[in-house]
């Protein structure tokens, strides 16, 4: 089945190519009357945008998104919401040097591999471009679950490379552009950011998201737990190559009478399950982790072969981001309200409101 | 939609519960023409099975599969294979003290939660019981992918709690009961195991599962990624809290000059992706960890509430496994086996046979 | 997809030959806390055996279903069902003459070309038996849709061959082999099945299905329709050709002014609507047909070829039902049961409770 | 689940509303490499275009397609290929009589139940309008499947209420707006056209789709059999009541010993059957009727309740057409096309290229 759909109740159909015309997406099984307009999800888009500051890719797009359907008089009908963002600044002339070639780490070789057809600007489908359409639907799952259950989704940067960033405060997120929490950290992680780009690398970074207030029930056991469709959606983000829930890869060293999170008439003690308990939702706040590779396309000359397999050396120019993870915590927060907006609709068919 | 099916052209429904009748799969999705027969799936039933040590629970299950359809004369027919296998150890009696009970870090508090009626019976469908229809119709996806693609999927244990395994060899993982690569580290880690059950406690582990000779080219972008849905079972297997490809979360801290695998015409020159990029299989071996958090079910005592909302403690006596790592290889590579088989069938849907 | 899972949100994935070991269902999706029993099952069972007058096939199954999983103290727990018919009076002699050849009508034909394999043992996958696991799936939905929503699903045969059968009653439905809701036509159909039986030929019919006190606004535009869904499962059905709603093939040649049901404040004045108005329920009874065709086994020698292509002729005896359409009642009752159930919960999941 | 996806490999996810912005669809599972430009998809749409005749809507679409992703230099590239139509000539005030009054027939009733809310602007999402989308993504697949396998599919129309239109030949049927066979009847269909537009009324129709030249083994039994999928597609087309496969309900009173389609060396005697044996396609056409059902708006007074349920009379003015089956050719070989391309992906998925 084609993989460009997300959800089994809440279902967002991603569509476009980086350097395409247009890119965009369908959201269909969102609930009538939920109010909604384009700011609504502009505002998100804003977050994600490139070019917001100088340590994101450079290529300027305004983003802006269409409703073409599904809204009427301010409302949500219950019908597909169809959404279009139409992209401008595509340059792909930048991208020249890699048609006969592949970038190591990067998608170009396994897609040519599958579809039999190189598709070279800008990366094409596999371009984080695509993420925007992603965060677009995620607009509407924030704004319906916090409307309903009065949930709330938020997500930070907790590590850029070799750099920490213990967490302060979540006002300190939106004031910088690395969604860091904390600002005194903030001035290190532009020196390295800066020295960075100097050297024409790349790097990686963990990012956080975290779910409040979601009712406790919901999850699809045994194969549709509430986090397989978290890490499903999550590892299937650009450049993740790891995602853990609650005390995740140091549960490993954990003792049950350690682990497991007591509880007491007025609630849990702790939350090292991160709010998934069997695959379902405790009542606790759902807390995941992300572990983000470094982009592929760096100025760094690397090995890698043509087309027809002679060997040679790949250096990749133009505007890109040196650190994927920056931009990724809104597009990591439009995901967990997606698969949270699908498990609550799946919680009213089964269970009733939930 | 009812979460029991995983997979979408080769599909797994998962039927039981650990204390009912029975449990069983239909596997549907199966091309005719495979031979199969019951052995070839008790063989890794058997990996599996309870009872095989003094470091898993001792409830003795003899695990016997039946085939009920889908195979006649030797030979899958392409239509639905029915697998039951009859629950016989039961002893509800075991659970008495925790009906009106929750175990900390157990599913019992979420899915009275969910489903508002308690199964006290074993853990009911949240029992790690029903892992074992997993394997079995992993059976039949590996013994597939070998005959179609020469496809070989192992795992082993990488670390018990804080016992860091080193791999030696395959050969050793069949040779003892943690699935240990590694015949000399087997005496600490059965001390350590002996300990743990004397206090009654229990302990996570981590898990390796290696997926070699897969062509490149299979994954379905963007949202069904190869990695995504790998992470989507594995997570939804009991007790994972983390699930990471390749360099995982070393690559948070990794350069792209050193994260991404160059390639010569020999080959690639390292695995970094984990066999994995833009979602797509390379053609490189699939790395898949795992992070198992510790068993709930303990004879320490800790404190929870009644049903009604009251504070007591819980001790849960009875056959528990101290470590459910332990017996976790054999069913992870079920699920990548499961997910693999799914993918090359999307594969010869969408662009013929990869 | 493999295709033996019926519906989104309760779902009936069926497995079994008709000459295997056993043949039975997995149902997923039904809400927890349902009041359900094996008898509550075979008692919609017994309604389709075969065996059960002479106008049918003579092939004697007890069809006693066992519930493997599913249900707990009497009550549903949400999580899957698992049910089992074993097969017991399997005659594969009877099939001998078959082997190498292909019955005009039937899908041994379709079925070997599909899959490359013959599973010549009474018709396999293709046999009417299949529809037992269906029936006893309905025999849920039946249950839970009359529970929530007091809805009644019945049917009965309107035509059996050229013989037309008026509606007279309810309770005449069930106190005669045909489903016929008219004592008076009994004997001319019986008169008139005990020729068809001599000749050893078949017949078609035609069978109607009702759902009363469905509430308005069920079914999931613009594909996922109500009636698109029912015709879906209808025509789904072993020998269906034909599927008709409310005034069906009767409407091409009614006018707007004729057709268009009017409404006043005590209701609708008509329902050639059929109870389905844009694909959505519309509180009137849903009134479905079907057109059924004859069997294709029959002793009557006809024309065929053999695997080889070479000409051949074909005669089948054994016991077959000279009329499909005797037993398809119940069948059909479970179909439209099924589908309701499946809607209901997907209204549940969109628009709250309807 | 949300239910404006139509397939399971092949998938067409359809939005928009009738006098919203834009509508439109995302074709998802399109194999790459097939030739494709909007030319291709443009002659579709034109076919079905309203305004073309003066027994159609009188409403002025140009229908213009625009492909915003999928396509580089001429051909697919096996990603998600999005379709845009925008509306241009929407007249709301047309409709400003209807905004608290239900039209018999109509799906305003049941739209209302469902959703709570009214789009009263033409129809909103019920609109016939909606069937474009469907047009554009019918016209990839019957290229597709023209170009894999040489299939042709093709429509007309049998019957316009109570005139029979006997099939001379398809060169016929591109030449009058009624896509009818047969040149001699076209002044009898125009002269009752013309009546019926001067009474305000509306009336049914009854059309034929066939595809050739389709592989034998196509289908996915037992539940998405080939024809089941069919009367799927085409049951959720707007206005029809009724869906038949070869000899339909004709097969009610013919015998076994008529029905079933003999088969030679040279192939089969008949087609009764209707291409589909089983649920599998045989290798012969494969023959759909479709009942049409009259138009609701009309402009012959009816009887009908307000919003609040008080009594009234409703009279539809604007730009309808009073023969919906006029245009639903186009629609319903798009529909068959559809299905067929998922099946085919689907049998390659299973068994290989079929």
């Amino acid at each position: 089945m084609s993989g460009n759909t997300l959800g089994k109740l809440f279902c967002v159909t991603n569509f476009g190519e980086s350097h395409g015309p247009a890119i965009g997406c369908v959201v269909d099984g969102c609930p009538p009357g939920l109010a909604l307009d384009a700011p609504d999800i502009q505002k998100e888009l804003d977050r994600r945008r490139p070019g917001t500051s100088r340590h994101v890719t450079q290529r300027r797009e305004p983003d802006q998104v269409e409703i073409l359907s599904g809204v009427f008089e301010g409302h949500t009908t219950g019908t597909p919401i169809g959404l279009l963002i139409r992209n401008t600044d595509q340059r792909s002339g930048d991208y020249g040097n890699i048609v006969q070639t592949f970038r190591p780490g990067h998608a170009d070789y396994s897609y040519w591999k599958k579809y039999g057809r190189r598709d070279p600007r800008g990366g094409g489908r596999s371009s984080a471009r695509l993420t925007a359409p992603t965060v677009a639907a995620g607009a509407i799952a924030k704004k319906w679950l916090a409307t309903e259950y009065g949930i709330q989704v938020r997500g930070f940067m907790s590590q850029l490379g070799p750099v920490n960033i213990p967490f302060e405060s979540w006002e300190e997120v939106e004031r910088n552009p690395f969604f860091a929490p904390n600002a005194g950290v903030v001035a290190e992680l532009e020196t390295f950011m800066d020295e960075l780009r100097r050297a024409g690398d790349s790097i990686g970074a963990r990012i956080e998201v975290v779910a409040e207030n979601v009712p406790a029930g919901w999850g699809e056991p045994i194969y549709d737990r509430l986090d397989a469709d978290i890490a499903h959606a999550m590892m299937g983000l650009n450049a993740v190559k790891g995602v853990s829930i609650g005390a995740g890869f140091e549960a490993i060293t954990q003792r049950g009478s350690q682990h497991g999170d007591e509880i007491t008439p007025d609630g849990f003690l702790s939350n090292h399950a991160g709010g998934v308990l069997g695959g379902i939702s405790s009542g606790q706040p759902i807390t995941v982790s992300l572990a983000i590779k470094p982009t592929s396309s760096i100025r760094v000359e690397r090995q890698s072969i043509t087309v027809e397999g002679e060997p040679t050396t790949v250096q990749t120019f133009g505007r890109h981001d040196p650190c994927v993870g920056i931009r990724a915590t809104p597009i990591a927060e439009a995901l967990l309200a997606i698969v949270l907006m699908d498990h609550a609709l799946r919680q009213r068919a089964q269970c009733g409101r939930g």
